[in-house]
């Protein structure tokens, strides 16, 4: 199924699933409400999956790959190669994301989309690969929009290979050295927010290394200016091949009924696109957590959203979805197992 | 071990094994501190157990209970039958503590510490009655100087056997109608704050139940006055067992040097006399989250403490504690599984 199909075949979640939900909530034996995000994150849960009790959902993490031709710019504190390395990191089962989610009992899988290196003989990497690099945002457009459009396929793909495997939510991450850049340039542009203001430091860039990426960030806009009208073309011109294959797993994710976990800066990027896209996505995305970069907070309080977890995390590659999956986890839990009123002979009171 | 030898035998966490811990976080496959708090939650268990790897700790929930006859005076939208057929609850495994217990491997222990009520058949209750129930703190003291160093030292006591059963870490939790009241009068007078800033609408009261609330807690304050001067004599006179059985926990826990998992409101109170009789007790202490009670982001802030989760939670039990129990099983696995830059031949960088 290509974009526009996967677009149009986006529903509302149910509502009278969402009351009935609410309904049981209220039965347990608890004040009502008591146990705060953890009904929201149920009854939302209800709402996509139709179902009480709650069928607990296998779980997969996308790890969309993708290089930046503007780390040229010197706008990143490490080398273009460490993208590659990081890919074989995670293949070999070592990164922050291999642990976490083992912790939570989801599959990684990993996709080269948009790296500079071909890694041909990697066991395991999806090989998905639509152009070797994004272009330097710097200086021209990150890709084409054909390009921009078959990475959103992409994620489209992997969210309906998903489904097909019997998951029932599914996480976003990425792994790109340089792509703050680009994810604080979509903010920018689709929020809209002044570059200044969203500018963070990435993987730890010091003060001089903020003032180059902040020009950088305004040069990218300046010069892709006219092309920044829609969100596929914003996505084209500023953005990264991670974040087009982030945004069609959203898609993906609302179109076959999953739970879609959004990491954290740059997959909220791949998000937004995706919202921009179609605003019915938006009850299918669970955010998982406020990361460090500056950008993230403003992207929440003008949507809205408030993210599960606040933990200072700024790593990528679905950490902090991962870790939020759990928290999902002992929602659903909850609702499934805990005694009601009716059970323990007392009257709900409050 | 009583009060006065467990006070003396606190002392502070390793720094040299802090050091140890904060270069190995450094050494793993990813930015210097990008994975924030759980570095740090990492870090300061490894300064506690003195182990690299970390060994995984096993896990129990203390829930004391106790009843509180300042209910007479309407603070609570329960009556207060209900904290015994919540205990009968939490016994049979159908509270929201069982099942966010079970969800992070702990075992739940729940004490009759000054229950109204004697269940005298309820098979795995654990009997330690002080006295059965506080006295209305609106009218006089909650108890005197003795039953509260007794409650402390039953609260010792638990640590003490968990700490024999192998426990690494431990969590405190509570059940009590009406408990917020007692709750809010601590911070109120060790902060100190002043009352109506402090008091919220703990399991569920309207505004006028709140306007009689924060009269309620006045008038306590006022009563009581002249007995306020040390932190046991404030928990003798505003406080409550559970209070007090908490506090005995934390200082146990931090003796024998175990991580305590500090709940929310009411057990934050706990925590606070606690930190008042030692000040060094405060090394071994997590604060699982922020609760929506009104006072508990006062307590944090003038404490200059950050809870790990903001849920919205206010249900009590220990709840909010199993759910932070399993970010630190992640800290500690991360901690423990993620490859190092020599492993996979990266440049640490920044």
């Amino acid at each position: 199924m290509k974009l526009d199909d996967t677009q149009k075949k986006i529903s509302s979640v149910s509502n009278e699933w969402m009351e009935k939900a609410k309904e049981r909530l209220d039965d347990l034996t608890k004040p009502r409400g008591s146990l705060g995000m953890l009904e929201e994150l149920a009854a939302r849960f209800v709402a996509i999956q139709e179902e009480i009790p709650i069928v607990m959902p296998s779980k997969e993490v996308f790890v969309f790959v993708g290089d930046h031709d503007v780390v040229a710019e010197g706008v990143s504190a490490y080398p273009q190669e460490v993208t590659s390395l990081m890919v074989r990191n995670i293949l070999a089962g070592g990164a922050g994301i291999n642990v976490l989610a083992r912790c939570v009992g989801a599959k990684v899988s990993v996709i080269d989309i948009g790296m500079k290196e071909d890694l041909k003989d990697e066991e395991g990497l999806i090989r998905k690969n639509v152009r070797r690099g994004a272009g330097n945002i710097a200086q021209g457009p990150a890709m084409t929009r054909e390009e921009a459009e078959r990475a959103i396929n992409i994620g489209i793909e992997m969210a309906e290979k998903a489904h097909q495997n019997g998951a029932g939510m599914i996480a976003t991450g990425e792994m790109g050295i340089g792509n703050t850049t680009p994810s604080a340039a979509i903010f920018s542009s689709l929020l809209p927010f002044d570059v200044s203001e969203v500018t963070g430091r990435g993987t730890g860039l010091d003060e001089q290394g903020l003032i180059k990426k902040t020009d950088v960030l305004k040069k990218a806009l300046d010069v892709n200016e006219g092309a920044l009208g829609d969100p596929i073309s914003a996505l084209a011109s500023i953005g990264g091949l991670e974040i087009a294959g982030i945004c069609g797993l959203c898609l993906g994710g609302a179109a076959h009924r999953m739970a879609v976990m959004v990491d954290g800066f740059i997959s909220s990027a791949g998000a937004l696109v995706a919202m921009r896209l179609n605003p019915l996505v938006r009850d299918y995305l669970f955010f998982s957590h406020q990361s460090l970069e500056k950008g993230h907070r403003i992207f929440f309080e003008k949507e809205g959203i408030r993210p599960i977890l606040d933990l200072s995390l700024r790593l990528g590659e679905g950490t902090g979805a991962a870790v939020a999956m759990q928290i999902m986890d002992d929602a659903f839990r909850v609702f499934n197992e805990m005694a009601t009123f009716a059970d323990v002979g007392i009257e709900p009171g409050a």
